[in-house]
């Protein structure tokens, strides 16, 4: 090979990688402006950070396409949460921070995953009309995300909230299954998901993993979660309240 | 044109794209060290983190060049938070992890800006003499940056705390107006301001968005704050309180 | 100095740089996974984190070497938290969101250094066995990373628990001593470290510095903590309470 092929071969090396850093910088700039936007209830902002065909995991149900993401940010969220509008309304925090980004981008640099979480502050001020409530929550991200015509956009959020506790209790008095698992579709419910995400989830103080887009780090074997003991104390539990 | 002339185009182009990355490595540890810095009233370290004519926006007040910055850091904070010392006292917390960079750099790397956020654990311990509190805070910084013979400077910290709440009574229970905008510039107040914000912000329960300095990350069209509903509970309640 | 070979020199430099870029990618990730690892307790995929000579300091004492991390790991965390089970057990919470990692490699890229901090939630919930708590804590990491064949490993994980509190009562009532630090090696203590820390950190409400692993990022200089009021309170405390 002549000298100027070698270097070319070098160069088209250093720009294909150096484009994978770029993307990395591009999709945590994606993931942390949903951030952004959903802590002040931006929510046709975010659903134009979604893929036509993208989707949104949540509380065990799947909303799927633009609509479906649609049906759940604007008129879910955007009904209970701000009165129909879209923006902060006085008194409502929901506070996202995103942290601790795992990114992968496929070699073909056409897609994306990431492995994120938050720790959320959220509830209503005393001044603020509504019903009087303030959690933290913690939950974990593990998302795709689908480049476009040289555009990063989400292809699937998948938001695996683990626990809840309120502002006075804590997580150590979360009531079991403190918020309902999605269990009807859409349209039967007019804001249900399009799927139930299957297997169905379950909150806090279930333990479970969620399952890691990526290898160990160090040996490069998959990461595989024993959840054997993740849900063992639901029976008694569950029978003792019966 | 020669293929020297042509790999030569690529490798200049590939050098300025990579010094690009690594300044946004670079800013990203900037703000970091002013996390740790600040965490730990390490004020003198704090003020050698910015430029000259550098400055901070901090509850309704700018503070400007260098002088403004260390009136602000060295005067105000030392005084209130250390009794005058440049280094942690016993039993006093002011935690401020830095999370949520979006770093955006120009293109002749001569400036930068950033979008971030704090979440703070702070207060006194109870064998700590001093006034008892305890508190949350969590706020949104939009700050620039300028590169000075290569070495990247603070040039405005804009903090904007968005949220307080006591330990014991949380963010629902916050106060109107819990802590003071300034209203009187130096030399008149001597721990003042040189200018006021404006528009002035306005604390929780008020919800208005600090603008972003960037673009929606998908549509490419800027982001527009609709504020609208972020005030509109004060006015009952101020008429309440009257 | 020929064309091909200026450009040559030029690409070689290109391609160490971006491999730092790399680097840091892959150590943030590494850091960012142990953090994963350890809120659900896959302490296994822990340890395989560690380079054979690797080390942990934790509460006052290092355990040294793959045995050491074991020992730390396996026999003690994994007996106490998830009783002897490698994974997560019912209503045990132990979230560690890691954030604020300052990163440096090497200029041979054998080594790197990491300054980052993480914000616990942790405890039982009510209707798990075992011993009924719940707090928040803070703390920072100051860790050496090693690459060996091309696969970054931790060399050192040292975490300074800055404070602790109580979920009811938080960090102004935080005991004084909260959390013993280590006092007996090992095989004298069957769970003890190999060494002490020297000196023995104090926990909250002392507010010592953790060494920096950088100079300050704009002067350049050596960051130099001033701990000389860090801990002037416990005095008075220690007395009372004789």
């Amino acid at each position: 090979m002549s000298d100027i092929a070698a270097l070319t071969t070098r160069i088209e090396r250093l720009e294909h990688e150096l484009a994978i850093q770029q993307d990395i910088h591009q999709i945590r700039r994606l993931q942390y402006t949903y951030g952004y936007f959903i802590d002040k209830s931006q929510y046709n902002e975010v659903v134009d950070l979604f893929a036509e065909d993208g989707e949104v995991w949540f509380l065990g149900g799947i909303y799927q396409r633009k609509a479906g993401v649609r049906r759940l940010y604007i008129e879910r969220f955007q009904k209970n949460f701000t009165q129909g509008h879209n923006g902060p309304r006085y008194g409502w925090l929901l506070d996202h921070p995103q942290m601790q980004m795992v990114i992968d981008v496929a070699a073909d640099r056409s897609a994306a995953q990431l492995r994120g979480r938050s720790m959320m502050q959220a509830g209503l001020h005393h001044t603020a009309e509504g019903q009087q409530r303030a959690w933290w929550e913690g939950g974990i991200y593990e998302n795709s995300y689908v480049r476009e015509d040289g555009v990063w956009k989400i292809k699937a959020l998948r938001y695996y909230p683990f626990w809840h506790g309120s502002f006075a209790e804590g997580w150590a008095k979360t009531p079991i299954d403190f918020i309902p698992m999605a269990r009807t579709l859409y349209p039967q419910d007019p804001l249900g998901p399009d799927k139930l995400m299957d297997p169905q989830p379950r909150l806090w103080p279930a333990t479970d993993i969620v399952p890691f887009h990526y290898p160990h780090p160090v040996t490069g074997k998959p990461i595989v979660p024993d959840n054997s003991r993740a849900r063992e104390g639901f029976r008694d539990h569950e029978s003792r309240s019966r």
